[in-house]
């Protein structure tokens, strides 16, 4: 049931027109569907403020379009396309305000929210081969409103590297570890932070690192506290938790 | 919202004691939870006519208790409390009309249903250790108002022993077919029955069994059309939807 | 032994041109091959009335043109192909009455059964990528006799999408909820549900969904009573199961 | 190098006595060590305010007094010790101060912090057997600061008992989600809250559980964005870790 | 059907008091069934000469004892009880010619059969830890009428001891491979031998062995030609397969 | 120390030309090295009979044709290269006496040696997808002196397929069972056979086959005795352990 | 052949007793096994300078008294019983020389030899739940002749604890990495090492550890150049293997 | 903090521009960064005297160049660059100094140093699979000053091919052990040698071999003492702890 139609029942009760018992009768037997439905919907958008996400990877650039359109028609100005191949980004790229990052594949139309949140999000990687999935965390975060600062290739096996970081580790906000083979990074950033740290495991490497398995192992059972784990390669979820911490109290 | 708040609320619309908007409003916040409780809750009572399941594994006797009081005072006459440890079954033997089945471990509050279903449900073993699996999917269809007959240790090994059985095979409704080991029972039974097949992997066997996961991916892999799997060891998830099966349009 | 051969022996014992005992040891020696062939195959086409069905992946276009032509001259007018490639159905394109459905890696020769089920069966995706696996047990249905209604793109993330269509969810006679990634539909639908559900994962996802294996084992572990599952990616699996459950008692 | 052995070089230097190279060449030699052992600490304790813990699983009662003993006299006064048996905790009752809780297995010398976060921790979980690992993670939650609210048996087979706490799981500040068997309550709770949500898998279940493993990927693949996973049963982890992100920018 | 009835059957047809058609329907209906049964065993004991195995393990004392008294009965004078532990041993230990082996955890009622096959079966152990698991198969192979000899605790890190019986090991009939840990002696033995080598992989080892999965993987990669496995610590199925291949031609 | 070498000594000490010490000492220097690679190599021609076998996988064509080269200046006139692709075949057609079979993917030089084994070889398929690994196992054997009799596409889940074949199942010297998906075929053969039965596992299939891991643990548990496996797809290493089985007491 | 009959057969040689050719013949037919045996246990003893090693865990008491007892009377003075439980160690008390390390679970006969490497072993742990294995590696090194540091409860989730012993892992001659959970250590310590650092996997941890699979995997994936990895718990194997490194061209 | 920055602050002391306390500030504030940094990296250069090693294969031909000139630059003339495609090593032919080893695929810039290490490293392989693997690491020892001898193609299977090596094994100052399929060369080698053993697995084989994943755990399990594991497929890493261990004591 949509807004228009339970009003219009409303006042069809206030008006004297529809029973009381009828009304009571078509609420009970659908309220969930529609109510619950549009509901939601306008809480997130309310709250969030948060623009809508598209999971371009098993969707036709045909199929994106369609959506962006649709989006774009309820008043949706700005989209993120995560996943978006180079060949679909071309197909797409007639889409007024449409840019592409070929790194991250993340598509975006519109602007970047202005920075609100609370702290600065660090994202940090392991290797130079952990760098796209830590790009599409940090461009993720810089959609949605967040500064980002980027420290790349600070694995631990030269811990001085990482070391040299300290201060930026220890005055950030969230903290975003991207790391494949071993995966150690989360948990010595763990260990310096004070903040959330959201570990990213990545699939780069070889072997017996399993397509990124070693590396989620290891994240779990970081015995730094205060890390989490999101799925392998899914720079997009860090990104996008990383926002919503650095937000908190500030929807 | 319960039923009376909502139709308190619909009545003071029609009173011209609410207005439109603060009624919409209420019920805009909350129109999911209470109405959809109740309302399915129902529902589900209504249309399965089926006695409610108590999961008695991680419970204490005391909590089966307290949920079967419960259920009591709510008029539910018939309980079934599945993966129901010896001790727990003495100390709750003192509930009136409870009886226990060892094998199975199935604890039972009130009589079976009438048999009511379509045909009959048949439950086939591999081997002789398979058959406490298979007492709880029998014992749990019968206790919901199914024919069941039993064929037990009819591994495929022994291909004629299976084989002898045929006819029944042939002529029952559903079948439940539980192994462990290599699970081979579950395709051989899928190409003889023109039946639905439910496979129930169990956890016996040693080595490269690896506790149920060698006859589950047996199961999932059965060349035989017709045949869908259960969790390893889940002989109620096999005896409910087996039943569920039988009673098609009968509800 | 084939039906004439058997008629013949018999013949011979009452005109008395066989002995018993020959007759005996003739039986003795031969019963199962023969006679359980044909006899096993006269009952499934006789009880079954079902279309013969040729899995299509591992076989040639010429394999499959050849097996087809030997159903139709023993008579078996609509054939089912699944898993059959575009560049197959190409080659096989000239057979008469053979259609293909490109999303569904289906290909048909005849006409679909009229509807005769109890009731209706409604295939739900979590995604839009789980639409192929989804359509091919769709199509099985709809070839086997079945109504089908299709609720797509209804992951649980968004709980209101699903929740909307919980009339038809409630009223479905069997449902088949197909999902990839966390594969957490089955269980929110299980639990909607009053009718058997058939779980189908598939391989959408990336990483930790582990090609299916995420979904399979989360829907095994559905904690909702009356879910089974199949095989990862086996949509006609769940469609013909789903026909032999809607068609209980209607042999 | 402590601080008093640093400020006496430099003093050395200052007044003469130390030359500029040997200054030099000392604090070369040995930069890392001492310095950044006390810098770090001493930052952790002034910028977090938090009580140590204890992760007590491995260690004998002896050796957790000695542990509890040192930190008393360093100044620490409340400490948290986790996975604490029942018998190491009768060991250790006599400690000023202390008390246990036995479904949490949590330890505690002193009181919880006054609740000085930015919003309510909602902890949910599945099941009831799942509650031991959510009152970890609720009660590690109290000890740092943070108001909790619980919702415990809301798991997704039964949908509406979840959405009937719909208002509490979107207005909560940070949500826990604690589940085994398939872990679904992750994905259904991210869909409806716009907070961080922490989910906590569970080794609760049997058969194709895998100790945790089905719930932990199907958390891991969870399709709702801001959802993050720690390590199988780490209530602790994800207590710590909500109340981190509730005191985002409070530190 | 029963020997009998067939005969009685096809009496009736010769005799013109049963039709050929009504003597068709039931030769058509029920043929597999009970001729199979009679058949197949028959065959099976005719051409074997085999006494029968009972598998201890999944059954109680009080039931193997039946089956051994069912056995006796039908003439088996032999019986092979494996994985039967000490108490159910002393609890069978009244039965008639009874005898137990404790480290082979085998019970055997009758004498052994004369060995009568082509070769010898050489038994070897990669370690001390593995000769239960040799000792099973070893004795099932006298059991069954060969002659076997033993080379224990020849583990391929200490290579000369095994080269030290290069001897037995060429002259070998059968050689039956048994280790745990890396599994490296099936390889080593099945480039010496050239006779069949059966690899049974034992649970023995810690960490990554994983419970006899390293020695079951190494063993089915062995490099040499003529070398198969079978399951972890099934040292009967090795020592049955090993005295077929030594009846090879004999039966 | 090669042949010569050794003659060489033993004149020398003779002739008195080398003493008795001398001798010794060279002698137990470097007893294993030449001796040991010598005498093993003649043993195994002399008594196998056996022509040598080429992995063709990890190789070029042009390091295939160095090896049959220097396999045919010592003598060995007949070589099966196994596992050679379409192009390497072509690039070696040019071998005298060259042969390539595209299904099984063997090269042979050379001529199959007469069938000398004590009985026949019987191949035995789960379906048509298996044929190529089941050819390469039934060539193998033919190449060795085998005679080989195929009996395809007799999945379990066609029960009476399998059974039509029964008189060649008990008539056969050795099985080799080749099914992917459930491999349920090696548990219904090794019941039926009284012979010894070797499972080939093949990575046919989808999903939870897991390229041939379900068909793999299958055979392994098989709880028919007389059942062992080799590798998945390991046509050739079933060949060749059965040939030497069918030899026994032959060589 | 032993070294009394290879002389006298050279010997018969000299004297005109016996052949060159039958002399040849004799060696040709048995070089390998018992010179081989005689030759490589000499070659180890002379140059190892190595007192044997029990692996006492799956060996009863009796057993392992039997051993040390043929040890000693073959001359071998010290001995190392590891993986040697209390009650054994008990049992064994009463030999000479006999001591027992309850931690490292280590019997020792005899005394530590003079400490004689190239430089120290330092041996650190993650935490506290590694000690017993980090000490079986200690106690192993320095039963060989190893001097040896230990470094305990220094895991990277606190870097500054680990860097505070920067100059110990800078002059170490071998590393020995100890660590469960996530296993980072062994990177760390690799990168600040410019030594061999052998890392030993430990099954402390709890969920997603799984045994010690987690840190396994992270130790095999390190990024730092010089790991190189043993068996989960294996501190035997690790200083062993240091030991070794220590004495290279000491020997 | 660079050196000359460092410098310059203890110079300002010391002619009292800078009082002690705001030196110590300084220093208390920013201790680890920098100084750690250059500190450790001299220590490296100066002890190791090994040149720096860039891993290729996650990184463009472009960044490769980069990281090399700025390597030139800092002074390093001698770079290896490790898991290098053709293409990409065809893109930097034109640097000075700069040669490609196809099979090991690494890039070599400037000269092997001369050998200086204790012994011999003496690299095996199973088989001629396991050469570019068994090069990459026999290469890089070369590279760092080491003898190398290779032993390729002695797998187990055909143990006299090894052991006619016995003195080159037994006489090796470190061994090499490069093999897939069952990994069993590394135990073997491990009995026969008394030197370090680095065992490498190889992703060669099919089926159960599962990537390298048999090799490794044989390897893990080895009952051989002295023998250590690194990654699958990684040559490098074997060969880069050889040469440390090779060059033990002589920095």
């Amino acid at each position: 049931m949509e807004r228009d139609e339970l009003k219009a029942l409303l006042e069809s009760v206030a008006e004297g027109r529809l029973s009381v018992d009828d009304a009571f009768m078509s609420l009970r037997l659908d309220p969930i569907k529609e109510l619950g439905y549009a509901n939601i919907d306008t809480h997130r958008s309310l709250r969030q403020g948060a623009a809508e996400v598209v999971f371009g990877e098993p969707k036709t650039a045909r199929q994106i379009r369609g959506i962006v359109d649709a989006m774009k028609e309820s008043g949706q100005a700005r989209v993120l396309i995560t996943r978006l191949s180079e060949d679909k980004a071309a197909a797409l790229s007639d889409i007024g305000g449409f840019s592409y990052d070929r790194t991250a594949r993340l598509g975006v139309i519109g602007q970047n929210r202005e920075p609100d949140g609370i702290g600065t999000i660090v994202v940090a990687t392991g290797g130079t081969g952990d760098i796209p999935v830590a790009e599409e965390a940090a461009k993720t975060a810089e959609f949605f409103g967040n500064e980002v600062k980027r420290i790349y290739d600070v694995g631990v096996a030269g811990i001085h590297r990482l070391l040299s970081h300290t201060d930026e580790i220890m005055s950030a906000g969230v903290m975003i570890a991207v790391a494949g083979m071993e995966g150690a990074l989360a948990s010595v950033v763990g260990g310096l932070a004070d903040c959330p740290v959201i570990a990213v495991p990545t699939s780069v490497g070889y072997g017996a690192s399993f397509g990124g398995v070693s590396a989620l192992l290891s994240m779990l059972n970081s015995c730094a506290s205060g890390v989490s784990v999101v799925n392998i390669d899914n720079g997009f979820g860090a990104g996008f938790q990383a926002s919503m911490i650095n937000h908190m109290g500030r929807k």
